[in-house]
């Protein structure tokens, strides 16, 4: 197979896009398409800060590397979770992204779960009894919380995360199941600023998980190559397996069931959309951050409950 | 496992439903919620004259069956098509709908459309060059057609189809990986009346195929097992098979993904509903139900082409 721009020797083949080109090409055409995304959606100008929430695995790794090489104002936050599951899968991925971020001199925050909140996420999990046995969930509030927050203190404008299409197909192919409205339609590649919380963005929605791996390789970026352990099992990937069988008989079938649905909601036949955010929230009691009910938000009081010596959740 | 009505053996067991009946309570539960759906959406009621599509299959046989013993006015309508495919399709299931009909003594219209129009379905989807080598569009138009034709010549109120769960699940799903205004706010277990057109309805719709199987087989209802031979490989078959893997893993997946969506459009806060009915339509200038352009409806034109020896379409 021959690469579309120069005839040289191909390196990726997407059948999706009847589309195959040559390494060199291919690391043109990554970034080429992502800042056009970026533009469609209008997720962030060069004139504003970006927060990359980076994990150490190939998407996050990868964009952080496209943003910058396309000139966007870009730091990294890598949030330690303090999840072993066998593989030393924290420590591991904080020291592929640390050595990226050395590499690149780029800007990276760290923040440490335990040490900010006294527990690894894994402990919080079971203290709480939240998530049926798996700290999915857990991790998932602080995450955002976390992200939020650090969003907000160091005066970031945007967040950006690596999330890629197979990840948003899957996504999207839950929420189908339940026809949940709630979370049909705040689904998007912009979750636009509100409440003080930051604009959240996912510049890499339309590229299949595999042209992320291809990136990585083709640009010697080192990465983990592990799932994160308590995924194993999870419906997330159940989903993803649903939707590369019906890939494998139409290829593009992924990318169109999630363009299709982002049209049918900019088409304004199908859908009612409606303010969804604006349901009474007020500032928790410790954090300041938006949350529906009175008092402490989730997060904070399961730190509370985690950490009940302590007269005040910390941070 | 044991029936959960009299403590004897269950034959059928509905992990969705976590519900095992032995064989007399299955063939009593499967038409009382018959009942319940066709109040429940408010399908006819026992002084409308309803006309039931029966192909020979489980489905369709069983909700004939279904409906008379609830003490419905329900004829059957067969339409051979004149599909051989190696095995005599069409007129073993034609002799099996008669056994059906004449065994309960029930009336039944029998249309043969090479009869009625000169060629069959095969030869018609050949000639007419539509469906890409596979006549089962033509099939659908034809099935429309003539089930629409026969409803108003004879007056029926209202046409029953043996769609189980399975379908509408599958026909759910690939609208919905379109993402189409107009095919997903048509599906449902009721399409109105409208421009003339019999109302339509699906009163099996909740049940599972495997339901229908173990309906016939513990009825005593024999009906034809061959899928039909145009159906293999098709998308619809695709579908199932892989909502079937979400079965297995989540039972009740299925059913939750068909009635979520249907609550979700009661529920009035996820779609619009617009009456996508009303654009324009006028009488066929032939057979005179509704079509978009003027002049001759699709199946008329088809038949015309099919046909030019005739100077103008029969029947």
């Amino acid at each position: 197979m021959k690469c579309r721009k120069c005839g040289g020797k191909a390196s990726v083949n997407m059948r999706q896009h009847k589309l195959a080109l040559c390494k060199d090409h291919y690391l043109e055409w990554i970034p080429e398409q992502t800042e056009r995304f970026i533009e469609k959606y209008g997720m962030f100008t060069r004139g504003e800060k970006i927060l990359v929430a980076v994990s150490g695995g190939k998407d996050s790794l990868a964009l952080w590397d496209i943003l910058n090489r396309l000139g966007y104002q870009a730091d990294g936050l890598y949030l330690g979770l303090g999840i072993d599951g066998g593989i030393d899968y924290s420590h591991e991925s904080q020291r592929l992204t640390e050595k990226f971020a050395n590499e690149k001199n780029l800007k990276l925050h760290v923040v440490d779960i335990e040490k900010e909140y006294g527990q690894s996420i894994p402990v919080l999990a079971e203290i709480s009894h939240r998530g049926k046995g798996k700290p999915c969930s857990v991790c998932g509030l602080a995450k955002r919380h976390e992200m939020n927050r650090i969003a907000r203190d160091l005066g970031y404008a945007v967040l950006a995360t690596g999330h890629n299409l197979d990840d948003e197909a899957a996504v999207l192919f839950g929420n189908t199941l339940n026809w949940s409205s709630e979370y049909l339609l705040r689904q998007g590649p912009v979750l636009p600023e509100s409440d003080g919380l930051a604009r959240k963005v996912k510049p890499l929605c339309r590229f299949y998980e595999r042209e992320m791996t291809a990136y990585c390789l083709s640009r010697g970026i080192e990465y983990i190559y592990e799932e994160c352990p308590f995924a194993v099992g999870s419906k997330s990937i159940r989903y993803k397996e649903l939707l590369n069988q019906l890939e494998t008989t139409r290829p593009g079938a992924k990318l169109t069931f999630y363009t299709r649905f982002l049209q049918a909601r900019k088409r304004g036949d199908l859908f009612i959309e409606q303010d969804i955010e604006k349901v009474n929230l007020q500032p928790c009691t410790n954090c300041r951050q938006p949350t529906s009910a009175p008092g402490l938000c989730s997060f904070c009081r399961m730190i509370e409950k985690a950490n009940p010596e302590t007269a005040n959740v910390t941070s």
